[in-house]
């Protein structure tokens, strides 16, 4: 067992809308804003000479913010082009990756030009990849538009899509230059992508601030009803949760470990659901099973595993899968990129903001864990 | 016009048969061997846990060496898979790249995996790619068998592959945890693919060291007949000249220019000619351009262009390519990593072993280069 980090997170989100992520290549901003308007000040504060924009985004964001990102862009003095591909999980593969290393080509888009990522985490995951690849590599900024970008997927430069029906087992580790968050786009999300996100935001304070999550839970109902000053306090400090933890161990050889909290099991259960249900819906599902296997390993209390299934439900999150067997999941595991030499790694508690790494964990603890999501127990 | 390099480098191989390269994550080792049998201790000099090996071949490279590379590293103690695609550069594309990736997946491949890419410089290259991105980075050893991945492409950490027949287009800076060359391979070569290698050989010693050209042109009989002693020197200079280059300037932004000497005309006729021509016959066409053009802007003087042509002849390469047309070509040089806002850039020489870039030249004057390339006058 690995304890991965112990106590209380110290905040430093007051006052302040701008913070830094610290990469081996130097660091980036992440910009918490309530419009578009500033993206261009934003990208002309890079103090970079482009040679033109490409915005990579879906066909269901670009219907919606396609027009008001190219008037924000309007006079930035180059081309801008704009590449929409077919929405959702679904779609996070090397075939839409190829389409649209096609389309930069026809765009005669150089190493100088930047990439524009507009939309959720597929979005950002797909075109994060490309530009880390597309002539060996050019810049590109995060623009995030659903809550489970803004506060988690956007932030950290993890890049990636899904092959052989596997979770992002391809992908690399390549920051943005800028990561410029509008929180009021999350206006324009259906209840059930904003709850989705709420799933990684529930995560980050679990695995790392009590406080948190006692503020999750007084202001739930403002939250749930999208008040902006509630939510924007939560992005605020999941960002800067995030942004600690990614800064600490840009490639995910230590402490970033305890993002992948729920992971295992979520990435698990959306494979083998085929991706019918939302990746936050399966890390609430994943969640579960952690916190019920670090409560029968004695990590927990019973308060504390209650505590974290509670606010799971109050948010309107599932903790329960019953069409599944666990022991397809369990055999899903090894896959994980947690795991290895035929370890499965799991994330789990000591205690409430105290997670710990685990690869020596018998087979039928595991299952009996699974077993209690599935049977709801 | 920006130099890149002056005067002589000063050669350190006497008595050394290991070179360091150094990178931004650390640094590797280049073994120059005669055989295969120090590749098991060379795997335990890294000093790593190692879950499984996947090697990565082609069919005509796997049909000579397969069995011995599995029994060079039978007892091992670890399970070793073997992936062998289909030869030539027609198939270094996403394709081969996807295929590769399911079956990693099938072999239960994780982060603990060492990737040994045995082959030439197709296999270099999309091995390589593979390793970068599979579980965003795993461990890789280059093992290059052919004389143009010995010398070049083996070394630097440049992957990827083409697409939409656009040359390299997609690709990482990843590099290699060991190249380990043994130079008898060569042996196995056919006389065409061997004088490919030629080419870049005799680039390192165009744009870095007039001594090395003159070792070329004295040795060409040995080194065509393929004398080991004489081919060895050569193949350690070589590596000593792209290990210097490659270890100031991994990310390709300023001196590493110099090693596409000869590349930009060479992949617009790769990509031209849809791969018919092999690499280092189009960048001796390429390096026949670039020496033309630095003869016409005065760069180097009639004595040295004809020098660097009369060397091409004597070892085989081709000077004329009477297939095409220049505004074809020209076209074409916009695609190249090299140039951006629209502006060609080009390596030339100020004097032998003396390189500069150019990204200011008049249109007519390189379409005059070009058409001395293909009337070969």
């Amino acid at each position: 067992m690995i304890a991965l980090h112990r106590g209380f997170y110290i905040l430093k989100i007051e006052g302040e809308v701008t913070m830094q992520v610290r990469t081996s290549i130097g660091s980036y901003s992440i910009k918490i804003e309530d419009d578009f308007e500033g993206l261009l000040s934003s990208i002309n504060e890079l103090n970079k000479t482009y040679s033109k924009i490409v915005i990579i985004s879906d066909e269901n964001v670009a219907d919606i913010y396609k027009n008001k990102i190219l008037e924000v862009l309007e006079g930035i003095g180059i081309e801008i082009f704009f590449i929409a591909f077919l929405s959702g999980e679904k779609n996070k593969n090397i075939d839409t990756v190829s389409s649209i290393y096609e389309k930069l080509i026809e765009y005669k888009t150089d190493r100088n030009s930047l990439i524009l990522a507009l939309g959720g985490g597929v979005v950002g995951d797909i075109a994060g990849f490309v530009a880390a690849t597309y002539m060996r590599g050019i810049d590109y900024i995060q623009v995030p538009t659903s809550l489970i970008a803004q506060v988690d997927s956007s932030i950290g430069g993890k890049t990636g899509f899904n092959h052989s029906n596997k979770k992002n087992v391809v992908g690399s580790f390549y920051p943005p230059v800028l990561v410029y968050i509008n929180v009021s786009a999350l206006m324009t999300l259906d209840k059930r992508h904003f709850i989705n996100g709420m799933a990684e935001v529930i995560k980050h304070a679990v695995i790392y601030d009590r406080k948190y999550l006692e503020y999750l839970k007084d202001n739930c109902s403002e939250i749930k009803n999208m008040e902006v000053n509630a939510l924007k306090k939560a992005i605020r400090w999941s960002c800067e949760i995030k942004s600690d933890i990614v800064s600490k161990d840009e490639k995910d050889k230590g402490i970033r470990k305890v993002l992948n909290f729920g992971h295992s099991v979520g990435h698990a259960i959306e494979s083998l659901l085929n991706y019918d249900l939302l990746h936050g819906e399966c890390v609430s599902l994943g969640m579960t099973f952690a916190s019920r296997l670090s409560f029968d390993l004695d990590g927990i209390s019973q308060s504390d595993y209650e505590d974290i299934i509670g606010i799971l439900k109050i948010y309107g999150l599932p903790v329960k899968v019953d069409k599944l067997d666990s022991s397809l999941i369990f055999k899903e595991l090894y896959y994980d990129k947690k795991s290895s030499f035929d370890k499965i790694g799991i994330v789990c508690l000591e205690g409430l903001g105290e997670p710990c790494f685990r690869n020596d964990l018998d087979k039928n603890v595991i299952l009996k864990a699974l077993d209690s999501v599935i049977n709801g127990d």
